[in-house]
């Protein structure tokens, strides 16, 4: 079996759905011939490397352990699911709390056992706080630290493609962009249906201005809907989605859904651009999907332009995503931003 | 995205843990554009295709129903995952009864809507006999199904390789025989260890007898460990496994791991071969682990050859499997043996 490169690549919560999912498709990638699978529940790691193992591929060596210091040791690339799920009696606080804490734990980690690490993409929610978190204790680069925001490009895509029954890729270019979660700001101005802009289907009889806030309401719930299906969180989709992130970063394909990215500096005119209106604003020191590419040389971004209702929209989530820092910053887990180049002065 | 065919491969028991890791597996190997998901249990269902298409595969046609005539309807290539588990309060005799009486209906739907399938891999258990059911009733010819078997094969692979401390693929040719639970015959003589004959090794300090006996029986319950492990069945090397079978039918790579195959008319003569003790037998009327080779024109088996001991293992599990296979016949969801002409004339 041929593989992209034989720099060790780490899949960090590797005991759970999600992380033995990412597992089963790096290799069936072929993205590195040696994996190291990392997760504090021993048992079950083991049970997942058995599987893997099972599955007789040839050519890769995947090794395991519940020691960070053992698992992080050389690591070039890693994915990591190993946040907590929330559980029956935690608030929404409690979470975010809890997984800001081990993000915190996961940077200081990395700066001690793999600061050479290349790129680490973060998908434990809520993914664009655990991935500044992680980002500001790391000392990575921004462009090495990316978080999973392209499901809900896909599921938009996917939304589109039923609607109007055609092929699921001759949706091209839906986006979503902000943050991950209810806050996200859905777009239409970037889709085209079939070689169609998005834009000037939307308030016909082909789609009702009805049908498509709908559809936004759908593509934001698409997770509580798979949760409602299939009686457990999606983790086919994030597992795929978030090494093909990874995939790319290591040499593979490069990756244009939007992916979440630490952005500052981004200044925005007050001018029409591309027959979009763009807003005067800047998005800084924040995770949040953006109009991006993973390659190689790590993730990059572009502005996000848009109509004004879509500017209004991202400009919402930008605030959310401020707002949910700060609560994190006042809960003490993350330093003051003035404070944040003392840890990272890739900051 | 590059597929094998665009002729319809149907998964069925697709809602379920191995199922839905079929389907991604089968997507990302390639095999079909044209993919259609089968079950019963409609919400589970919906809720993989979700995921799936949240992957944003480019290129493929996922379908999915819960009719059995849609989703069989000019099917050409078919994997069943759909028996029920075993639950609390179950005998060992109700989960045989009815599995056994699903591969019967299975059979039957094949024969009634997609007589013209080219290739089915069964996978519930006790696949031995529910594949040899779906056989009788389906019409289909041997070679056209299969079971997974190879699981226990991969499994002494993994255990030799664990023991001498080398690379999995180092160990070549690890061979498991007969049946596909507890009377499954372990070979020795078929395995080497870097290049060196297993029979060589084993009664040596590098692999005592007492180790050897004792990794026979891990291999042999090497499916209730992942249960220990994990707290679930295995189910990610069964999905990858039983879609590298189906592959191989689609005219892809090569399968070479032991199949689960239709035995009839292998005669054995009391002479040896290849430097192995060959008993004077014959397997007939069961479907067992063989040495196997399935591609595009199906499956092909060939004697199997081993020494005495190995030879009185195999027949043990031959007689095991002809007993199960009689109970079936006695239960009445099979036919005796003289009658399956009247169901498929290809016996």
């Amino acid at each position: 079996m041929k593989f992209l490169t034989n720099e060790k690549l780490v899949i960090s919560g590797a005991a759970g759905m999600i992380g033995s999912n990412m597992a089963q498709t790096a290799i069936m990638m072929g993205l590195s011939s040696n994996i190291c699978l990392y997760d504090v529940y021993l048992p079950g790691l083991e049970g997942v490397v058995e599987e893997l193992r099972h599955c007789a591929f040839p050519g890769v060596n995947i090794t395991f352990t519940d020691k960070v210091e053992e698992a992080f040791k050389d690591a070039k690339y890693m994915v990591s699911s190993g946040g907590a799920p929330r559980k029956a009696g935690m608030t929404r606080e409690d979470l975010l709390v809890g997984n800001a804490k081990i993000a915190e734990q996961l940077g200081k980690d990395i700066k001690t056992y793999c600061p050479d690490l290349k790129h680490c993409v973060i998908i434990f929610n809520p993914a664009d706080i655990t991935g500044l978190v992680t980002l500001v204790y790391s000392g990575l680069k921004p462009s090495q630290i990316t978080t999973l925001a392209a499901l809900d490009s896909t599921r938009l895509q996917s939304a589109l493609a039923k609607h109007f029954g055609i092929a699921q890729d001759k949706v091209t270019t839906a986006r979503t962009y902000g943050g991950h979660g209810e806050q996200m700001a859905v777009f239409a101005s970037t889709a085209k249906v079939d070689g169609k802009p998005l834009t000037d289907i939307i308030g016909t009889p082909a789609l009702t201005d009805e049908q498509w806030a709908q559809m936004k309401q759908d593509v934001i719930k698409g997770g509580a809907k798979i949760i409602e299906l299939r009686g457990r969180s999606s983790f086919q989709s994030p597992s795929f989605v978030s090494i093909e992130m990874i995939g790319a970063a290591m040499g593979g394909e490069k990756f244009e859904w939007p992916a979440g990215c630490y952005v500052n500096n981004s200044q925005f005119q007050n001018v029409m651009m591309a027959g979009c209106y763009v807003n005067n604003s800047q998005f800084q020191n924040v995770m949040m999907a953006m109009p991006s590419t993973i390659d190689a040389t790590g993730v990059h971004y572009t502005d996000v332009k848009g109509t004004a209702t879509e500017m209004a929209d991202i400009e919402a989530s930008y605030k959310h995503l401020q707002a949910m820092r700060d609560e994190v910053i006042s809960l003490g887990v993350l330093p003051a931003v003035s404070e944040w180049k003392k840890y990272n002065p890739n900051l």
